[in-house]
């Protein structure tokens, strides 16, 4: 079946040309190819006003961001020969960097699939579907998972607020098979167990897992604070990682719980200490009652959500990160880390210069995070970018 | 013996209390402190308009750039105690990190020592004095140097070209002990042989150890081209990392001479083929021959050595990375760095972002490169960090 012509207009290609996939609703050229004539889903050929074709994509005419490209070769058929291909390169990636099948499978624009992420846990994926594009072709993305992966089960978590955007509902499916209530996975020689249902998101977070490799180098012997913990990604590593101990401070108790359990499965139980509270609270506590640590780590959850939150989140961020930083001892390791998208890298890194400055210390950063190499990042499309860290020493000044 | 007061004007304290720790000439109140009343070298006391001590630096009044701070404490003594003291918390950090003594063991501001930079290998140092202020205290840092790392023998290699604008003497000088002209060091279980008096710098590039290990994870089975090898530290390594076999290009024949030692120290002669030459001839005629890559690293000196340099610079990191990535075989890797100062992180990524679509090819950023943890950067003062790189696999569109 012919697809319908997306027309752009006069040198809007342009970011398309630089590696860009997504088209905004104000660059079509509504005479030629009237918006409202296009389905919500429907596959489109991209053209250029000049008709040049530029790709093969997705539309959702209701939204401002309103085509995401799939294929730059006009003639490509999106089907589940297309998925295959496309998982098959993406699985490469992974195959050539990970001992074990545990790793976000496909990060959307990053793997050429706007609009999909897939995480593996070992037989058993689970897939967010964040547009309408996508969710009209979930047949053929679940036959070539299947393919591809071979999984025993395949679970949609599509319960993203992305999706309100796009006008989907927000629901769990069963695609393939039966997973289980609780996953075991392993990161980093550590075992974890999940729960892809409840969890937030996925169920986990591979994107920290070189963060979290980077920073074990640091806490062999010492004493560790791990600040918004969840279920202990960090903190359960560290313990394995040779910590003397580890202090997790969460505000959930249900996660915490969890944490324990992770604790237990590697049995590093009697080293780790769990506090269930505000986290700021909870330092402040920790403060008055004189505790230490060697190292402490702030992954919070995004104090950024939105461009107009940045100012109110800066501040957080700098809070946050004056108070792990009071709770060092001489000569500590901090390791700081955001996921909000909207905060840039030299503005953290400024938060932390600031507040050691403060405090009259000298900081030396010994370390960068990035989000680890199942995540890759996409040069033309800066929001495939959102994990940045560092690992510092604070010093007396 | 009191230090003298070097006043500033006023409001010019800022940028020392916001961390860093130069003063620059036209920041000094020349009616209260006159530049033309102190020595070449001389140590002073840094004072606010107000009075306010800022702490101990020392100076060079015939420079724009005439004073770097020491210490923040205005009483401190700059004897060989202080830097005893400096040398034990900048070794605490290596020794935490490396599990062999090969390392920068002093980088200069990032270890609060300006003007000073120390390599060790193994029981031998290399020192590079770049200051009339850190030169009046050779003895002083020597005595430290011997007393924390208890070196057989300490060389200064004095023949850094920033040295001139200081108004130094080039020179090599052995401070202690009989440097060997040839000196076994290890990096990432590789083993090197360097020559202290005579290779460049101090003999030997600490800075990529990170990334010749992000970058092993990629080459095993796999052929690869180091393109600017110099004696080898990317390419033996990756030999050593069960690569098939590893090509480097570079334009000294006496650096590979040295290389081809390298790879017989660590029994990948047969692995390793040399081509000498300009690497972008060369890089044209492995192109013409057909030849293709796996992985292709690219680490050139810095093509941008001063600020007016930087458009003529940019275009050859866009040439060489576009030559790389033609050589480059399906879904290749590359690893592309810069040690250039005056060349953004996000301009090389850019480079990589335009030269991939060029050559009508997608590039997944899978890794960034930093300098390693013995290259602290103050988060106060851009010029120390320098390093900046990315892995990257490039697709067919």
């Amino acid at each position: 079946m012919e697809l319908k012509n997306l027309r752009l207009r006069k040198n809007e290609e342009r970011r398309i040309k630089n590696g860009h996939l997504w088209v905004y609703s104000n660059e079509v050229d509504n005479q030629i190819s009237p918006l409202k004539d296009f389905q919500v889903g429907e596959l489109v050929k991209v053209v250029a006003n000049t008709g040049k074709p530029l790709g093969v994509g997705y539309i959702n005419p209701n939204n401002l961001l309103c085509t995401r490209l799939l294929s730059r070769d006009h003639r490509s058929t999106i089907d589940r020969s297309f998925f295959v291909h496309r998982f098959n390169i993406a699985k490469s990636l992974r195959d050539r960097v990970f001992k074990t099948p545990f790793y976000r499978a496909v990060y959307g624009e990053s793997d050429n699939l706007p609009g999909l992420i897939v995480d593996r846990f070992g037989e058993h994926l689970v897939v967010q579907i964040t547009t309408a594009g996508m969710e009209a072709l979930k047949p053929s993305i679940i036959d070539a998972l299947t393919k591809v992966f071979k999984p025993q089960s395949i679970l949609l978590r599509n319960d993203a607020n992305s999706r309100k955007a796009e006008n989907l509902a927000n629901e769990l499916e069963q695609a393939l098979g039966n997973t289980p209530d609780v996953l075991s996975i392993e990161e980093n020689d550590t075992q974890f167990l999940i729960h892809p249902h409840s969890g937030q998101k996925t169920g986990w977070f591979y994107d920290h897992r070189v963060s979290r490799q980077q920073i074990a180098q640091y806490v062999q012997g010492k004493r560790v604070l791990d600040v918004f913990s969840y279920i202990g990604a960090f903190g359960i590593q560290m313990a394995n990682a040779s910590a003397d101990s580890v202090w997790c401070v969460d505000i959930s108790g249900k996660a915490l719980d969890e944490l324990e359990q992770n604790a237990e499965l590697n049995k590093v139980a009697e080293k780790v200490t769990c506090i269930e509270g505000d986290a700021f609270s909870a330092m402040t506590e920790l403060k008055q009652a004189g505790e230490k640590f060697d190292v402490v780590i702030v992954d919070p959850p995004a104090f950024i959500k939105k461009k107009k939150d940045h100012k109110q989140g800066l501040r957080a961020y700098r809070k946050v990160n004056d108070a792990a930083m009071r709770l060092l001892s001489k000569d500590g390791i901090l390791l700081s880390a955001s996921c909000s998208m909207h905060l840039k890298e030299s503005e953290l890194e400024d938060c932390l210069r600031a507040g050691s400055r403060h405090l009259d210390k000298t900081l030396q950063i010994i370390e960068q995070c990035h989000q680890g190499q199942d995540h890759p990042i996409h040069p033309a499309i800066p929001e495939t970018r959102y994990i940045k860290g560092f690992i510092s020493r604070v010093l007396s000044a």
